[in-house]
C-alpha cells in the first residue's frame, strides 16, 4: 500500500481542457494540497491544462511514474491499463464507473481488467471511487474538489462510497480534527479494506481507522487485523436491511452480510460498530481523548439541567459517579457566593459566576485517584462572561494535557461563540451531555483488556480424524441421525444414550438395552422437524407401546428409527451453529422448546469459542437465570453446557463442511448435558 | 397566562447599578428586544442603571404593573411580593434560587410564598428560574443576556432548567428557526407545565410546543392538554435513572415518576418523546415541515453510500419505498451521460452534473399521488458546482410550499457552506441521512389519527356499588382472597370455580360441590407468594387427599382456605395493575409461569383501556404469538383476555383505593379465560 501512499510522480489520465471534464479536478486537488511530487496529465485530446501539457496515451509519457490516477469512460481502461503496464507502472487508482455496479452483464469487463493487472503485477484501487489521499505529502487524486484547509491529523478515512469519504472529512474538518490518510475504495477489484486497514495499522502517522463499508471481504482476517492492532477501529456498516441491500448490490457490488453474525466479529475484535455519521463524529471525538482506564466519572455543570441529563446518560451507559470529596466541597462553598450549590455528583455549580474557581474544580478532580474521567459542562450567553469564558474553556484544554485523563468539555453558546470555541479549541468540543458521555463510553470500550476474538485451544478428547473418517462417506445433504450421532460423540458432545435400529428386531432389542421407558424417532435423514410429521414417539414403557410405535413409524417414514432413553426431567436449551461465507464458524445459543422460536433470544459468536466466551452467551441470554435455578428449583448443569458450546463451536470450526449444526433440544440436567436430538447438513459454505 | 405573556410593563426587582449585579442582564434583555412596554427597576440602594431611575421598593413605583420580575436573595423574597401584592400586581417571575432546592429546610420560605400568593391573588411563575420571554413583544426578563438575532418562530419552549431552556433557543437559531414563547419555571411553586401547556395549545403563534421536564405534576391533565390538541408537543424528560433523580430532587425538587408509565402515558397522547437535545431538534425540524399523510418515502441521492444508508434508516423506521416510474427514469436517462445509473428507490444519482435535472426529478416525484414524502440527497465540495448547488438547494424550497408534502433535504459539503446554506434556507436542513427520516418519522407519527388516551365507555355488567360496599368495610392492607373473588366477580374478572372454607367440612362440602380434582390453598391475605410457604397443594383428586392437605395448611398457615376448581390446561398469562400518582391507574400485562420472571416482557398503558388498546398491548407481547397457537396447539381465547384485561384497569380506575391487583396467573384456554390467583392491596395512592 506504500507504493500508493507514498507516490512521488502521479499520472492523471483523462484530462481534457474542455470545461466540465472532471479529471480537471484531480489536477486542482494535487494543486490545492500542494503535492511533493511531479505530475503528468494524460488524455487523448492533447493540449495543457493548468501549466501541464497533456499526453495523448499513458505510454507517450517520459518517464513512468508510481501511480496513475484513471478517470476515462470504462470501456477505455483495459487500453489505459495495459499501456500502463506496458510503461512499467505498478499503481493505479481506477475511479471510472462503469463496471459491476451497473449489472452483471459488466463483470465481463471487470475479469479483463482483473486479467490485465495479473499479467503486468499492477495493485489497483476502485473501480467505481473517488480516489485516494495523503494528507502530508499533499498525493489528492479525487475529482471531487477539496480544500486543503483542515489540519494534518491523525483519522484514516476508508470508505466504499466516495461521497460518505468526503463527507467524513467534512465533519472531520468542522471539528477541527484532520485525516492522515484517505481512500474511497468503490467496487474494490483488487485492493480491499482488508489490504488498507494491514497498512493503516503500521501507518505511524494514523491513529485511528475509520472504515464505511457496505460489505466485507475476509471477515475473518479483518478480525484478525482489527483485534491484533492498538489503534481502534471505527466502523459503520451499512446495508444492513432489505431494501439497502438492493441498492449495495448495484452501488458497489457487495453481497449483504448476516448484520447479527457481523455485530458479533466486531465486539469480539473490539471494533467500535456505529451506525451514522454523527456516531462515527462522537466515537472518533472521544477516542482521541486520552484513555478512560476505568468506570469513574466526575461531572461537573453549570447549569442543573444539564447536570441531571447527565446523570441520566451515565446510568445509561454504565459510569459510576463517586462522590466529591469534602475538601473540595468546602472550597467552592467558601467562594460560592450565593450558596445555592448542592454537592453531588454530577456538582451542579449552580449560578456560581468564579470562572477560575471552575478551572480549579476540574484541576483537583482529574487530579483525584478514584476518577477516570470528567466531564465539564459549560453554558453561557456572551455578552458578560464571553471572554471569563473563553478563558475557562482554553484552561480545560491544558488540563487534558496535565492529567492524561480524558475531559470531555460539552459548551452551550450561541452558535457564532461555539464555531469560535471550535476553531480555537485543540481537543473536541462536545454539544450535548449523552453525546459527551457516549464518546468517553466509546474510549472506555476500546481501552478495555484487548479482545482474543477466537479460540486457540482444541478442548481435549476430540477425534477430527475419526470424524473426517465418518463424514468423508457421505453425500452432501442431511446427514443421517446415526452416523452423525457418532460425529459428535467423537467431540465428546453426547447425544442422551440411543441405539439405531432398521427392523423391529432391532429396535426391540435396542429398547431392552438402553431400559424402558424408552423414545422411538425416525431416522430418516430429510426429515428436518420430526414432531410435525409425527415422527417422534415418546414414553414408550413396555414391548408392546414399541412394538405398535415402530410399525407405524416404519410404515409412514421407513424401516430406520433411533431409539433413546427418556431423557431426566431438565431444560430445554437450544444450541446450534452455521458456516458464513465471511466470518467462518458461527454458533448459536438460547432458550429451546417453543419459548425459542416465541422469544428468539439467542447469542452469538464468530468460533471456535473459549469457556469464557461461551460461558458470556449464556449471560447474555435473560433465560439463562433458569439454568441457576429459579423459584427453588434446583440449579442445572451450566458448566456441561459450556463445554458442550465449545465443543460444537471446534466441530463446525474443524469442520467447515458441516454447513449447518442443530442441536435441538439439549437437555441441560442438575448433572450433566445431553443432545435430545441432533440435525446437520453437510455441504459447501453458501 | 397571558397576563404574564401580554404584559405591558415590567418592574425589574433587585437591580444595583453595580459590575456583576444579575438583574442588569433581564434590562439588557428588555432592551436587546425592544420591549414594546413601560420598563421600571427596583432596588434597595436607589440610583440609576440604562437611563432609567432605581425605585428602593416596588410599593413606590408610580403605577403598578403587569408584572414584577424578582432576583433578590431568597430571604427578602416575602417582602418583595407582599409589596407587589399592596401595589396590586398580579403576576410575578420569581428567578431566585434559595429555595426547596437547597433542602427541605427550605419548604417553610415556600409556604410563606405560597401563602402571599393566596392572601393577593398573585400568580408566580419560580422561583429558582431563568424568567420568561415573548418573542413577539420583547418581553425578555432572562438574567442571562440573549441576543434578539433569532427570527420569529413558532416554537414554544417551556423548561424546567434555565441551562435546557437558553440551549433549546440556541439550537433552533442554529437552524435558523425561531421560538414564540419561552418559559423557564424552576421549582413550578405555583405556575407549573400544565398551566403552560394549556396557553400555549391555544396560543396563536405556537405552532410546536417543546418541554423539557424533570417531573410532571399532574399527568392525566397533561396527557389530556396534549391529546386534545392538534399542536404537537415534543417532551424530553429528564431525571430517568438513579442517579438523575439525587440530582433532580435537589435542582428541581421533582419526584422521579416510573419511567414506564411515563414513556406509555406518553405515547397514548401522541407526545413525542425524545431523549436528548438533539433528538429534540430532530423532531422539531420534522415537524416545521408539511404534514407526512402516509408511509410511502422516495429517496434521491446524489451519492451512492447515502443512498443505502437513507435504505437502512428507512427499514429501520418503517417506510416504504416505492418504485420510480417509467417516465422518470426515461427522462433520466437520456439526460445522463455518463449512464452509470440504476433505477431502484432510493435513486442513486450518481455522477449526474445536471442540477436543473435535480430539480425536475424532486418536483415530479412530490407531484406523485403514490409518494407522501421524499428525502433529497445533495453532496458537492464548492469549487466547480457551487453556484448550480446553492440554486438546486433553492429550488427545493419551493417546492415545499408547491406540493405541501414534507421535503427533507440532507445536504453534505464544507462547514462554511452548509452555514451559509442554513442561514439563507427557510427550511430545515439536515446533515445526515437517518436524522433526517427520523425527523419524518415523527412528523408522521404526530399526523396519525389523534390518540385517544383513555377509554370512556365503562364495560357492560359492572357493578361498582358492589364493590364499594365490599371494600368500604375492609382495613387497609391486603385484601382476603374471599373477598377479593367477590370483588372481581362485581366487575365480570371471574376466577376459576372456587369456595371459601373454613374448617374440614367447608373444605369437603366446597370439593364435593365443585368436583375433583380440586386445589387448596392458604386464603391468608399476607401470603404474597403462595407457592413459596407451600401454601398451594394442586391436584387433589379424593377425599382423603382433599382432608390430608386441609391439615396441613391449617396447621402451617391457619385455618382459612380457598377451594378452587383444577383448570384445563392453557397457558399461564398475568394481568396487574397500580395507582401510579402521576398518572392514576396503570395496566400491565404479559406472560405469566417463571417465564415473566424470566423475559419481563409486559406491556402496559395508563387506564382505563378500551377493547382496541388491550388487543394492542397484547400484541407487543411477543408472546401472544403463544396465544394464537404455536406448533399446531389450538389457539386460546384471546378476546376473553382482552375483556379481562378491559375490566381489570376499569375496577383499577372506579376504585384508585385498590392499590395494587395482581390476576397471576390468568389462565387462558381455548375457549374463556380465568384468574387462577388473585391478589389486591388496599390503600391510599403512594
Amino acid at each position: 500500500m506504500e507504493g500508493f501512499f507514498e507516490a512521488r510522480s502521479v499520472a492523471v489520465v483523462g484530462v481534457s481542457a474542455n470545461p466540465g471534464n472532471l479529471a480537471q479536478a484531480i489536477v486542482y486537488n494535487l494543486l490545492q494540497f500542494w503535492f511533493q511530487g511531479l505530475v503528468y496529465l494524460v488524455g487523448p485530446h492533447g493540449g495543457s491544462f493548468a501549466g501541464h501539457k497533456i499526453y495523448p496515451r499513458v505510454r507517450e509519457l517520459p518517464e513512468p511514474v508510481d501511480l496513475a490516477a484513471i478517470l476515462v469512460p470504462a470501456s477505455a481502461v483495459p487500453e489505459v491499463l495495459r499501456d500502463c503496464g506496458e510503461k512499467g507502472i505498478k499503481r493505479a487508482v481506477l475511479m471510472s464507473g462503469g463496471f459491476r455496479e451497473l449489472g452483471d452483464e459488466r463483470r465481463a469487463l471487470e475479469e479483463e481488467v482483473v486479467g490485465i493487472l495479473g499479467a503486468y503485477g499492477i495493485r489497483m484501487i476502485g473501480p467505481n471511487c473517488l480516489g485516494i489521499m495523503n494528507r502530508r505529502s499533499g498525493l489528492a487524486v479525487p475529482f471531487m474538489t477539496f480544500q486543503a484547509t483542515m489540519p494534518v491529523g491523525g483519522v484514516a478515512v476508508v470508505s466504499q462510497s466516495g461521497g460518505v469519504a468526503a463527507m467524513m472529512v467534512n465533519c472531520l474538518e468542522a471539528e477541527n480534527l484532520g485525516f492522515s490518510k484517505f481512500a474511497s475504495i468503490g467496487n474494490k477489484l483488487d485492493v480491499n479494506e482488508v489490504d488498507l486497514l494491514e497498512y493503516l495499522v503500521r501507518d505511524e502517522e494514523t491513529r485511528i481507522v475509520f472504515c464505511y463499508l457496505e460489505g466485507i471481504a475476509d471477515g475473518r482476517r479483518f478480525m484478525e487485523l482489527a483485534s491484533g492492532s492498538s489503534k481502534p477501529v471505527v466502523l459503520h456498516k451499512s446495508n444492513r436491511g432489505r431494501a439497502g441491500s438492493v441498492i449495495a448490490r448495484s452501488h458497489s457490488a457487495s453481497l449483504s452480510a448476516d448484520d447479527r453474525v457481523l455485530d458479533a466479529a466486531l465486539r469480539q475484535s473490539g471494533v467500535l460498530r456505529v451506525f451514522d455519521q454523527r456516531e462515527a463524529m462522537t466515537a472518533i471525538k472521544g477516542l482521541v481523548l486520552p484513555p478512560m482506564r476505568g468506570n469513574r466519572l466526575a461531572v461537573v455543570s453549570r447549569s442543573g439541567g444539564h447536570a441531571v441529563m447527565a446523570a441520566d446518560a451515565a446510568d445509561d451507559l454504565g459510569f459510576e459517579l463517586p462522590p466529591f470529596p469534602e475538601s473540595l466541597l468546602r472550597t467552592v462553598q467558601e467562594r460560592s457566593r450565593a450558596r445555592v450549590i448542592r454537592f453531588h455528583n454530577p456538582l451542579d455549580l449552580g449560578d456560581l459566576f468564579d470562572m477560575p474557581l471552575y478551572h480549579a474544580v476540574a484541576d483537583e478532580t482529574l487530579a483525584r485517584d478514584d476518577i477516570d474521567g470528567l466531564l465539564f459542562i459549560h453554558n453561557y450567553q456572551g455578552v458578560f462572561e464571553q471572554e471569563a469564558s473563553r478563558q475557562v474553556i482554553a484552561g480545560l484544554g491544558s488540563l487534558i494535557e496535565k492529567h492524561r485523563k480524558p475531559l470531555a468539555v460539552c459548551v452551550f453558546t450561541t452558535k457564532p461563540e461555539l464555531d469560535r470555541t471550535r476553531e480555537k479549541s485543540h481537543f473536541p468540543i462536545f454539544t450535548d451531555p449523552r453525546e459527551a458521555l457516549l464518546a468517553l463510553a466509546g474510549n472506555r470500550e476500546h481501552h478495555r483488556e484487548r479482545p482474543a476474538p477466537f479460540s486457540h485451544v482444541r478442548p481435549p478428547d476430540v477425534f477430527p480424524d475419526r470424524v473426517k473418517t465418518l463424514l468423508d462417506g457421505l453425500p452432501e445433504g442431511p446427514i443421517g441421525a446415526g452416523v452423525l450421532g457418532e460425529i459428535l460423540s467423537a467431540y465428546g458432545l453426547f447425544p442422551v444414550p440411543w441405539r439405531q435400529a432398521d427392523s423391529m428386531e432391532d429396535a426391540l432389542a435396542a429398547a431392552r438395552d438402553l431400559g424402558y421407558p424408552v423414545v422411538l424417532k425416525t431416522a430418516r435423514p430429510e426429515v428436518i422437524h420430526k414432531s410435525e410429521v409425527r415422527g417422534v414417539r415418546l414414553n414408550l414403557a413396555d414391548e408392546p407401546s414399541v412394538r405398535e410405535a415402530y410399525e407405524d413409524l416404519r410404515r409412514r417414514l421407513g424401516p430406520r428409527v433411533l431409539v433413546q432413553e427418556t431423557a431426566a426431567p431438565g431444560v430445554e436449551w437450544f444450541l446450534g451453529g452455521r458456516q458464513d461465507p465471511n466470518f467462518g464458524p458461527v454458533l448459536v445459543t438460547g432458550l429451546g422448546g417453543i419459548y425459542v422460536e416465541v422469544f428468539r433470544e439467542t447469542a452469538l459468536r464468530v468460533g471456535p469459542v473459549s469457556s469464557a466466551q461461551a460461558d458470556r452467551m449464556l449471560d447474555e441470554c435473560k433465560a439463562s437465570a433458569i439454568l441457576g435455578g429459579i423459584r427453588g428449583r434446583d440449579p442445572l448443569d451450566r458448566r456441561a453446557l459450556v463445554d458442550m458450546a465449545v465443543r460444537a463451536s471446534w466441530l463446525l470450526h474443524d469442520f467447515p463442511e458441516i454447513r449447518e449444526l442443530d442441536l435441538n433440544p439439549v437437555g441441560v440436567f442438575p448433572d450433566g448435558c445431553r443432545a435430545l436430538d441432533w440435525r446437520a447438513v453437510k455441504g459447501p459454505v453458501p
